[in-house]
């Protein structure tokens, strides 16, 4: 480890949120609950293809559509609608994953900046913190509502970077999803990979310059001599 | 409808390929059928999101790292290598939808030039074509392996647009995915959208010139006098 970077960005969705709390709320009104991957899934292909065709998309008009299609023709508890609404109203009530509020405490102990950089709404995030007693830790939570475009385009990195005043290699991005790590490497920051399950990286993306099992194990990382 | 186009510009992967397909080949191998939809949705995410960031990817990578990440921990009836092997021959094996054959016929009896263009390889669409007796009514197969973008980034149709040499007001973009509508649509082509299974269009994206639920159906709203 080089030196410790001035600014941590944090992805949200699955890096901080724990998604796999989705299952059972599918279990819940009577949808397979495989159907949350292939949700979520489906909401980033569509918020990227956006992106690449030059356009910009809210989040939850993207959950809500694909929601709406997935629950299509399965016997439900509720009605579609009903459940369309539950569903999107639990993605906003996820917790964190068990070592987040730890490791963010163990982060900012460093003296580092942490600021959180959504594909989703700056909204849910804050709710995400608040009601887990972290939001104190947090400088500022971003959201590419107010970037030009999503990530992984090159100019929702430059957003975030502008509005903390850092270089790019003073800033890392800390995410859970390869396309996130991949795209803000692209865009000259500095890259975390957080690997909780043990999956291999995928071959066709930047690989990260660390990679932990969780955000304690970043702080650790982080504090260690340079070699 | 104004006019016939000059040139029926056809995406391949569930426009004219029936994926539905895959669902007994995970079945064969041990996996669940369920995968088959998420396997191909992260696939898409993947190439979207490299495209987002500006980089180009092959299809057939992104199809075996997210494969072999979505078998991880299933129990299989074969070793993981093997049941990755099939999987993927086996997407290169699918049959086209039981509309596409007489619908390209009819296509073609009205003198519109076909060509078809895929985010997959020229070669899976060469062999789908010929397997299936129609590879001679297409006058062009085309893959954005030489395009320098993935579809639905403007690069990716003026590609084929200029392959064709054709304004893209001369062509129209045929495809089962909105976000591929969506994408020509935003490059200045015409647009048709096959919706086999009734679903609701999505809010967020363009829609379609014409909306049809199968080839056939296509060939026909062709020929309608103008409005």
């Amino acid at each position: 480890m080089p030196r410790t970077p001035r600014v941590l960005v944090l992805d949200v969705n699955e890096t901080l949120s724990d998604l796999s709390g989705m299952a059972e709320r599918f279990v819940a009104v009577g949808a397979p609950p495989g159907l949350a991957a292939l949700w979520f899934a489906g909401v980033l292909r569509d918020g990227f293809a956006l992106t690449a065709a030059g356009a910009h998309a809210r989040f939850g008009d993207l959950a809500r559509d694909n929601l709406s299609d997935l629950l299509r023709g399965e016997h439900l508890n509720v009605s579609h609608e009903d459940a369309v609404e539950t569903l999107v109203a639990g993605f906003g009530e996820l917790d964190l994953h068990p070592d987040v509020g730890d490791g963010l405490r163990a982060l900012a102990a460093l003296g580092v900046r942490l600021v959180t950089l959504t594909n989703g709404s700056a909204a849910v995030t804050e709710r995400l913190l608040t009601r887990s007693g972290t939001r104190s830790l947090v400088e500022q939570v971003l959201s590419v509502e107010d970037a030009p475009r999503w990530k992984p385009a090159p100019e929702s990195y430059a957003y975030a970077l502008r509005t903390c005043g850092v270089e790019p290699d003073d800033a890392m991005l800390v995410a859970a999803h390869p396309w996130d790590v991949d795209g803000a490497g692209r865009a000259g920051m500095r890259t975390a990979w957080v690997n909780r399950t043990g999956r291999a990286y995928p071959s066709a993306f930047r690989s990260s310059e660390v990679t932990v099992d969780s955000l304690s194990e970043l702080a650790r990382r982080l504090t260690e001599p340079s070699a």
